[in-house]
């Protein structure tokens, strides 16, 4: 492969290095662009000092081959429904997207603004504080112009092919012969360290084998890395990985210099049928700088040459751009009218297709009619596996069988059946939160992704699912199997310490419904709360017994009682499928042991601590003992408790039931563990927080 | 790609399913070995009606030519050092692995521990406790004669490339152009799954650039998954994909029959230089049984009719096994010769190579001279960010110069210079993980695997961490840019919550030093060790004043007194970056706010609570209030703590210095909160843990 570091004579020809410099350069508009968007990243990283400015100045020509000849979107309204979306997975190079966003015209998006990124003299000096910015290290999704939040590397493939995926469904459930509506296409960039990445292959193998052709993935391939040459890590031959994904790979390689090359290498993705496209564009890191080819331009500094690399004598005061640049650039005016152009189209599609149209505006505003679903749903009379119910309501992929999702067959999304719900993820689980990601992103409200695996392999998947509650997404995930009752499978798959994670993760709801009722009210809460993800995390086998006092109202409130007692010494915390142990001990401990015991259920400590301080007083009673019973390492539980019943290691490949035995965690361990505790614990002084044993 | 799902004449032939019955049909001694395994594979999932027969069944002739034509081992010193390596990464297939150590005469691995595996009825009644077993759901590398701990899919794989990396490194290093002593191969099984997860993919990139030519994949392509169809969800050219990563691919088309085909794959394989080889072995999930070729197969159980099918007369009963079978592959004399002859070899390098062979008998013994390195480490009068002081002990991986490591370009490992140190993973951290599990089960103690990379991608590569730990292998992870002082990068870099996690995991030793004299005790910890992993979390910025107080012996307790104050109501604890914040806060709040404040450093929970109850009280002393100040969603101190100073939410795209004042978690940040706290605590009945605001 190119390795992207030479600068060859014609290059530097077109960015004004002749070898005579006597003889004065003249640019194509295309060129007078690309030098613009140059020059003001060179501005901004002196600026600063440093800042990931190198790859975004090799970018430069993709920049106008996608902003300028490519995409369309209108500038004065960034949540146009059928934009194009521009994914920058290549994160670090945020200067490349906040530059294109300003020079195009988004409004918001002021010089200002992009004078703010990342610059260490924003302080504000009287409180010590950053000056609040939009243009963050990496790009937020809550910024206007920025379709996900993107850096931890590969996460933007695969949101890439989430927001494909989206389109894809949208285009074949609303578009009519006659009447195309839904024609967005995703483009997005990614440099060598996301395509190395786990997730993004699995991504992008998803993409190819479901053929979203509507999905173009442009590889900055200049060949360096954060440390040194990409050959130092990498052999492989890219092109021919990805064809083998199923992609057609079309190869760009005068990519510094020929916005007019990338342009057709964009239009011949988008008359590619049945398959994605990624198009290997070969630049340099820091083009035509004193840096270029090198490391040093990855993050580093430039120097006052650079500085006047690409400046006209009209702008070589810094920050300032080009007349020329700034215009031609432009596209508030094509923008608007591409959206209006649209809604004309939306207009005779309403006319026409009344009843779709109304479907479709639904899907815009983000209506889902989940109430009516969730209030005909019926506690079935035999007592279900809490992974049992779900099937009844929720749709995802993966472990099918095991998560007991129930027969989608006809529902399947793929290359065959573009208005299929159900995706089949295949033994992808990081991908799989990566890409719902991407579709909850399309537009927020429109899509509600479902994922579902086992619990533990939300592990594999962590790091997208963290993305998902980061971008505040309403991403829903079913985590089967949790806890020791998982079973035979063994303590590879005992996610005994994993409920930690997504307890602290912030905008993570994390629910541990113990029965059917409360699965029932654990989606009413995940399908009517916003701004945040939901995981539901859900036991293998059912309850053996039946609880009378579960309830779906009350489970929303994070914690209630389920077994009071006014005399109690001991309160007794717990869910999922520990809380049919907790409930039959505390009726032991009460009846034949002279310990009055209740009981909280509490399938969500994020909502109880949303209550009220006097509602959760009133749960957590005035028992001296308040004990949590669950079937993990016990991280989370001290701030209610004074003592744990709980794991202190890794599972066992046993049965579920054995392995409750096993670890003391079953109705005879629990009425063990409290009667000792109670009994001992006058003989201690100490009053932290205890593991019993 | 060929299904796999139709049996062929000539294979069923092979099986004993003649066209016409009244044929009796004769065997080789190979197809009667495959005949046996699969006999006795099947007895197994009938006796419990289920369990992961169908790939082992599948699998049995690459038993037979693994075991019986190829790997060289000893069945009566599973641990001798120079064995050939094998991982089952389709874990799930574990009672393929049992099966084979059984009848090559492993002798633990007696036929009722097979039986035992996955029995439901396996159950000691009294107790209601399973029974304990070495033949658990997945192999567990405790277990002698299995190598790694599989299941979770994708580890397997990228074990094995860490084992690879094992041999070749030990054999660059002792072996002499007259002596070979290293020659171990590493030979895995994988299913589609494992091929399918990124950890696997970024593993065998490394492998392919790395070229591990004694690494040999056995892919058993069955093309059936636990849900159905392997063509569902997988459309890739998988040979083309794996050949693209720089591995030789070989394929056998009658994998389902013919031992010899298979061992000539593998005998190609070895003879392959400079790459690593893939043999692409087309089976039938259950072969020959009644639910051959589909997913009900995959876990299912198998009829009467099946349990005749490789059946001789004389082992008809189930879990008898034929002469024959258990003759022609016990290897109990074929193994002990060869350790023999390689226990003669060394004898002779012994007596030629005298110094190689003593730093040899250290490395087999796992002897290394770490305490003269630690004890000659003055701590640097500048004071130093953690991540910096790391570079003059540690080795590691990604994100070199961001994590500070120091130029080891002259220790690089690769291709061309197999006796260096360090491995340059790429932009790949689940599989850096993952392999260094497989380079530390090699021989434990033999290697001490070193990690790196910011805090933040230990999420990428948190599965592969797990597996670490819950194999009690030693890893030392190296997790730089921790917090919210992580700072420009913004949110997506910055772990709030991912200390909650590794705290919580069972086997981890997470330890945040608060500066360069408790990184150096964090060390002596690390490497002194045995039994499980340890993560030391470093943070990007030098702390900005000295700390008098921290010292490397007591911080091997996990906490100590840093500031003491007999007239204390406060008690701080910290570690950390904001330890600094907590001891100069301790000191204004004395000095000027009449709060006698004192200071503990916890750099570990966990050593902290491995000590005895009265060190734990003297340290956390009397004081009433006892506030955690940690940049971090305060999951984990509510156990000490009856308050938090804490995150709680995602970070900011700030630097760092500004982001500690944003969230009040500077020494004014932390000052505020405490004052308003305690003398706000008289009027609130509140006993519980509480996060200050």
């Amino acid at each position: 492969m190119a390795p992207g570091t030479i600068i060859d004579e014609n290059l530097a020809l077109s960015n004004g290095h002749t070898k005579d410099d006597s003889v004065s350069p003249t640019y194509t508009e295309d060129e007078q662009a690309v030098r613009c968007v140059r020059k003001l990243l060179i501005d901004i990283v002196r600026q600063n000092g440093g800042g990931h400015g190198g790859s975004a100045i090799g970018m430069a020509p993709l920049g106008v081959a996608l902003w300028r000849h490519t995409m369309r979107y209108n500038p004065s309204n960034p949540a146009w429904f059928d934009r194009d979306r521009f994914v920058l997975s290549n994160g670090h190079a945020a200067m490349f997207l906040y530059t294109m966003l300003h020079l195009t015209g988004y409004p918001h998006m002021t010089l200002d603004e992009l004078k703010m990124y990342a610059n260490p003299k924003a302080v504000d000096s009287a409180t010590g504080k950053w000056k609040s910015t939009i243009c963050h290290g990496h790009p937020e999704i809550e910024v206007p112009g920025i379709e996900v939040t993107t850096g931890p590397l590969g996460q933007g493939v695969a949101n890439a092919v989430g927001l494909a995926i989206a389109s894809k469904q949208l285009a074949a459930k609303f578009n009519r012969a006659d009447h195309v509506l839904i024609q967005s296409r995703i483009y997005c960039t990614t440099g060598d360290g996301c395509l190395q990445e786990g997730v993004a292959q699995e991504a992008m193998a998803i993409a190819g084998h479901l053929g979203l052709d509507n999905l173009v993935l442009c590889y900055d391939n200049n060949a360096v890395t954060c440390d040194g040459p990409l050959e130092w890590i990498v052999s492989e031959d890219t092109n021919a990985k990805v064809r083998a994904l199923g992609w057609n790979v079309i190869d760009v390689f005068n990519g510094d210099a020929s916005v007019t090359d990338i342009v057709a290498g964009l239009k011949l993705a988008s008359s590619t049928k049945g398959r994605p496209t990624m198009v290997n564009i070969r630049t340099t890191i820091g083009y035509g700088t004193s840096t270029a080819g090198t490391f040093k331009s990855h993050h580093g500094t430039y120097s006052d040459d650079d500085a006047g690399l690409y400046a006209e004598p009209e702008d070589r005061e810094p920050h300032r751009i080009s007349q020329i640049g700034r215009t031609y650039l432009d596209a508030t005016k094509d923008g608007k009218n591409t959206e209006d152009s649209w809604k004309s189209r939306l207009t005779r599609y309403t006319e026409k297709y009344p009843e779709d149209a109304q479907a479709l505006h639904d899907r815009m505003r983000g209506v889902h009619d989940y109430k009516s679903v969730l209030d005909s749903i019926k506690v079935p009379q035999d007592i279900l596996a809490t992974r049992q119910f779900n099937g009844m309501v929720a749709g995802g992929a993966d472990l099918w069988n095991s998560n007991q999702l129930g027969d989608q067959s006809s529902r399947i999304f793929d290359a065959n059946n573009q208005t299929g719900q159900v995706i089949r993820y295949g033994i992808r689980e990081h991908a799989m939160a990566s890409i719902s990601n991407g579709i909850a992103a399309y537009h927020p409200g429109s899509f509600i992704p479902i994922t579902a695996t086992f619990f533990m392999f939300y592990l594999y998947a962590a790091a997208g699912v963290r993305m998902g509650a980061l971008s505040n997404l309403k991403v829903i995930h079913i985590a089967t199997h949790d806890s020791i009752g998982e079973g035979q499978n063994g303590p590879t798959h005992q996610p005994v310490e994993l409920d930690s994670l997504f307890r602290a993760m912030p905008n993570m709801l994390y629910i541990r419904p113990a029965d059917a009722e409360e699965v029932v009210g654990a989606w009413d809460v995940a399908l009517s709360s916003e701004g945040h993800s939901v995981m539901i995390s859900l036991a293998r086998d059912p309850a053996a017994i039946k609880m009378e006092a579960t309830d779906r109202k009350k489970a929303a409130h994070g914690g209630y009682v389920v077994v009071e007692n006014a005399e109690a010494v001991v309160t007794l915390i717990s869910c999922g499928s520990e809380l049919q142990f907790a409930v039959q001990a505390a009726s032991e401990l009460s009846a034949s042991h002279k310990i009055a015991t209740r009981v909280v259920s509490m399938p969500s400590i994020r909502l109880f601590e949303q209550q009220s301080e006097a509602y959760q007083d009133e749960v957590l009673g005035n028992a001296p003992h308040v004990i949590s019973v669950e079937a993990y390492i016990a991280t989370v539980w001290a701030r209610f408790c004074t003592a744990s019943i709980a794991m202190d290691s890794f599972g066992y490949s046993g049965g579920g039931a054995a392995n409750f035995a096993r670890f003391g965690l079953d109705t005879a361990g629990v009425v063990r563990k409290v009667k000792a505790h109670v009994q001992g614990s006058q003989s201690t002084k100490r009053s932290r927080w205890t593991l019993l044993q």
